[in-house]
């Protein structure tokens, strides 16, 4: 392309090795080329620029210090791995970010030995990095060696308790190994917790030191083990930052604050520790999410995810929607709920904007918790607001709520506390891939005793759902529902509370039955109406609730029709698994029934478009019809049986 | 009973508002007479012991001084509430702990409305004690009013991921609400954390102050604010304790450590703090687990968990045992596995005994990891290890798997890493009940793309499956197994890899197969049994695995049988499921088959004997046979159809 940047520089490293000839100022150099190279590849792809750009010094300085993929590095949710990947023999590739059959918008084992530990789910690399350390010293091996370990964590990605978990057992273990704060103020959405109060205070009290010399200064503690040497440590701290106490109460060595994009500091500071820690080393770097590129720096989010984009203006080139999504649907919903009832509240993970929950907290600030990356926290919290006399809805996305399921089961469901769960982005979610599915919420919900299930056919449905959940105080009930627009209904003006456990019938046909779970509904319409013209009508059922389920309905759509199908957005064990359960109870299958069950294929989708995504997995209309064509044993187009 | 303890003022005491009545020495002679009539009680019962005499004066303290049920005392975990029962008016009951329709060994709301939060699983306590708290501020309206939160939380439990988001979200609401940590250096087993290490630290320096003094000096500092008052605060608590920083860089007031079972520091303490709190407050409470009873401060575990036993000499009345314990099957063949493997070891969270992997630590100690109440970081850790080329083991209990299914889905099976999962407790466990069953494995392990799941049968299964999981390293694979003792099969010399997807056909036989995933295999035969006189000779498969299915094997049992009943110890939406799905999709059910799927029931069952608790979910031999009767249209004894 005509406007690609200027890159003399970058075009010379064809891995990372090639840093390693490099001059301090040359690798400034590179950095700021790539950086050029980053912006200019997101505005034609979209996707997450802001993180990229608040590590590409950090990024070149890991690479040029020391030496992937032996030495292991781990981005911890990896939206900031750009960058990383331009660097690591896939430069070719980067403008195909996060689209069918191209990169991964995150780090991905089966994509590069450069990474050596997949994310996107936030927290794990500690966990990620000990665990190399350990087996590093057991002798494991693999092709590319056992080097160091290096886990690249945000701010707001350290406030979610398995982080707690890994530092705790790593100061513990205490093996030689790296954790970066990358502290940034801001993960997805603003921090929220003590912690980043904390985090706070470390720098503002005493800002950037001559990081040089105190880099000098720093490793001669490091040898020391924290217990022996805690008081000489402090002691050689207090000349360079003012605190890191927690992170020492956990047994690491504490470095920093140092400034995330001044090569000067980054470099002798990484090349010292590499060269003399023997334990656990935190290094706190300070960046700036969305760096160098002004659109980025000014926008709230700091450029977090973005569309494709206009590089001068920064001006962002989204499809026109026709209809609301989902999300807004929700959240609009749910301040139309607590303006009437003073009890309802919400909560949600580090996902306000991603649920709607950014309406209710504009409106009802004191009734909105956001507990940041803390899912387990977050469902027990809601619990005991149940507890407590109030009806809180829980929202998070289908994918992250596998964060809180024990608690959901041991909190919320042995108790039988109505928390309402609000789960977003369920089933296939388009270019983050198969590690944001909400593929198994079905199965794991359905399952627990006493949970009410539903899932939204249409953005209407879903407002109804909500009023549905919120006049619903008998036990926990959840209701579940995509990422992306709704199908163009009309919405209610006043949504209405469904009765518990009914479905309805859409369309009255005749030999066979599709009974959908969710929004495959419109695709199931579009079926029928292919198979119209082939003479075949279908009866339509909206199951609405997955649990309890219309038992009525149910075992009339399966007596009246020879054949019954299932479809739904989630794996196997889930809805259809339920109804098989009860015709099977029931005695249907005795006497013969054309049962079929549509679910997630059992395979884990990469990134594609949503629609693309549901044909890999056989659920899309021509797939359907085709379904029905076969179970009624219609071989051809225009055949017919009797 | 004759040797019941002599306890004249505790029988004064009906409900907690007596206490109000007494004075301080009165209150220490309850604590000391509810002491007696607690060992007394467990050495009836059996159960945990230790944890209860721990807190004797704090819970004394706690109901003198606090207003329950309108305040809300949490007892994390909740080993430690028989002294709270027997002081909140179920003293009458005590003596029916852990049986059938007798009391819960843990706090439970169903029970008592002073257990406002039940527990069972570690770690909830914090934010359950915030969300009664904003509950509270918001006007949430429950029949026994909204006071105060008070948490109480072992050091062991502290170290969880998820307490440390509770204190990092309360810190940042910045409510009025208590934490008692109760610091006794012992949970289940020996603390492993780099927190623990910090406790340590901060009362070795320093031990008790003059508490009485220092509780006066250090409300004056309960109104500032942390931010603005650090540095007095930081001043003022010089005087009486060396740190407790971690807690305060959490935006909490650290108040202690004090002696947990002096009432003259526990009553003036927590007197002032209700008086004068304003936001969350921590106080370090440092008490002897098992104290007061010889045998339970001697034992290594500090009589945790304990049989009935003889109080004068605290000697343990167990039932003598016939087969060895799954546990200890899975244990011992781990140890001679890893005797010809250096690269196998094993992690497990806070479980060692429990999962039989103390004899790995012993034999291989650098090979064996606890790493504490820390189930997410523990999946996670062991992903890593096995990307760095190890053969992990990772053993826990099918409910506290359930802490660490994101990581399971996200670390684990995206990545397609070897780790093997050993999963104990699998199905109904007994006296610990709902909270401790495991239902839900079956169903969210089947459900992910690319794990192989299995179940053993018998004890010698089980070591045939931890050697198949071994040696098996193209993904992940679990087994699961039950709580308890074998049923008495020899175990092989040497165990061996079973061939992955395929299962066993135990007895041939005609009309119905019963296909069994797990233990239930005994009862299935014990059912064959029956039915044999009344002619009825049932094919018995032993499917193994739940994923892969043995389709080939499958599909013949229904081809050649009127009727196929799968049978397994978990809920619906797992094996059964997955029969089902299987069934459907080759067409079976087309041209009919007597299918039915024997799950556990969609209860939470309450605790019982495990042969109790099956009772309750019809999975007994008795109602096996019954259930083939039924689906062969056998209505009475004797009589058969053609």
């Amino acid at each position: 392309m005509s406007d690609r940047p200027h890159t003399p520089l970058l075009d010379q490293i064809a891995r990372p090795a090639d840093l390693k000839h490099l001059s301090d100022a040359q690798l400034t150099q590179v950095a700021q080329e790539l950086r050029s190279e980053t912006i200019s590849a997101v505005s034609e792809t979209g996707g997450h620029l802001g993180a990229g750009l608040g590590v590409v010094e950090l990024t070149v300085a890991l690479h040029a210090v020391f030496d992937t993929p032996r030495d292991k590095l781990i981005w911890d949710v990896s939206h900031q791995c750009y960058p990383h990947k331009i660097l690591t023999e896939r430069r070719d590739r980067i403008r195909t970010l996060r689209t069918k059959d191209g990169l991964s918008g995150f780090t991905k084992r089966s994509e590069s030995p450069y990474d050596p530990f997949g994310a996107a789910h936030s927290s794990t690399s500690i966990s990620a990095a000990l665990g190399f350390s350990v087996a590093r010293d057991l002798g494991g091996i693999i092709p590319e060696g056992n080097g160091d370990a290096i886990a690249v964590i945000g701010d707001g990605s350290m406030s979610a308790g398995m982080a707690f978990e890994a530092m705790n057992n790593a100061g513990h273990l205490n093996k030689r190994m790296f954790v970066i704060l990358n502290d940034n103020e801001m993960s997805i959405a603003p921090p929220v917790g003590a912690l980043s109060s904390y985090l706070s205070r470390l720098y503002a009290e005493q800002p950037f030191q001559d990081l040089k010399a105190a880099a000098k200064g720093a490793v001669s503690l490091l040898p020391s083990p924290f217990r022996e040497g805690a008081k000489r440590a402090k002691d050689m701290l207090k000349g360079m930052a003012v605190g890191g106490t927690l992170f020492e109460a956990l047994g690491f060595s504490y470095l920093g604050p140092i400034d995330g994009h001044d090569m000067d500091q980054l470099l002798p500071v990484l090349r010292t520790v590499k060269e003399r820690a023997t334990g656990p080393v935190l290094i706190h770097v300070l960046t700036k999410k969305g760096k160098g590129y002004a659109p980025a720096e000014a926008a709230d989010d700091k450029g977090h995810a973005t569309a494709k984009f206009d590089m001068v203006t920064g001006k962002q080139k989204k499809a026109p929607s026709n209809a609301p999504s989902y999300t807004s649907v929700f959240g609009k919903t749910l301040v139309d709920l607590a303006a009437k009832d003073d009890k309802i509240c919400a909560v949600t993970a580090a996902m306000p904007d991603g649920t709607g929950l950014n309406l209710m907290a504009e409106r009802y600030p004191s009734r909105t918790f956001d507990v940041g990356i803390a899912e387990q926290h977050g469902v027990t919290f809601a619990a005991a607001l149940a507890a407590g006399g109030m009806k809180p809805f829980c929202a998070m996305y289908s994918t992250f709520l596998q964060r809180g399921y024990d608690q959901v089961v041991h909190d919320v469901a042995i108790q039988r506390l109505p928390v309402k769960f609000a789960i977003d982005r369920a089933g296939l979610v388009g270019a983050d891939g198969a590690t944001h599915a909400g593929s198994f919420d079905i199965g794991f919900m359905t399952n627990l005793p006493g949970m009410v299930v539903m899932a939204a056919a249409d953005e209407a449905e879903l407002a109804h759902m909500a009023k549905t959940a919120a006049d619903y105080n008998e036990g926990p009930i959840a209701f579940r529902y995509p990422r992306g627009e709704g199908v163009g209904v009309d919405l209610p003006e006043v949504p209405e509370a469904l009765e518990i456990g009914k479905g309805r019938i859409v369309t009255k046909g005749a030999r066979v039955a599709i009974l959908s779970f969710g929004t495959r509904l419109s695709e199931v319409q579009n079926a029928a109406e292919a198979l119209a013209a082939k003479g075949i009508t279908p009866t339509i059922a909206d199951a609405r609730f997955a649990k309890p389920l219309d038992r009525d309905m149910i075992l009339d759509l399966a007596a009246n029709h020879e054949a019954l199908i299932t479809i739904e957005e989630g794996a196997v064990g889930g809805f259809g698994s339920h109804v098989a359960q009860l015709l099977a109870d029931e005695g249907v299958f005795d006497h013969g029934l054309k049962f079929r069950s549509m679910v997630l294929p059992d395979t884990f989708i990469d990134q594609a478009s949503p629609a693309d995504m549901y044909e890999v997995a056989a659920m899309n209309a021509p797939q359907i019809e085709a379904k029905v064509l076969e179970v009624l044993g219609v071989a051809s187009i225009g055949e017919k049986r009797a």
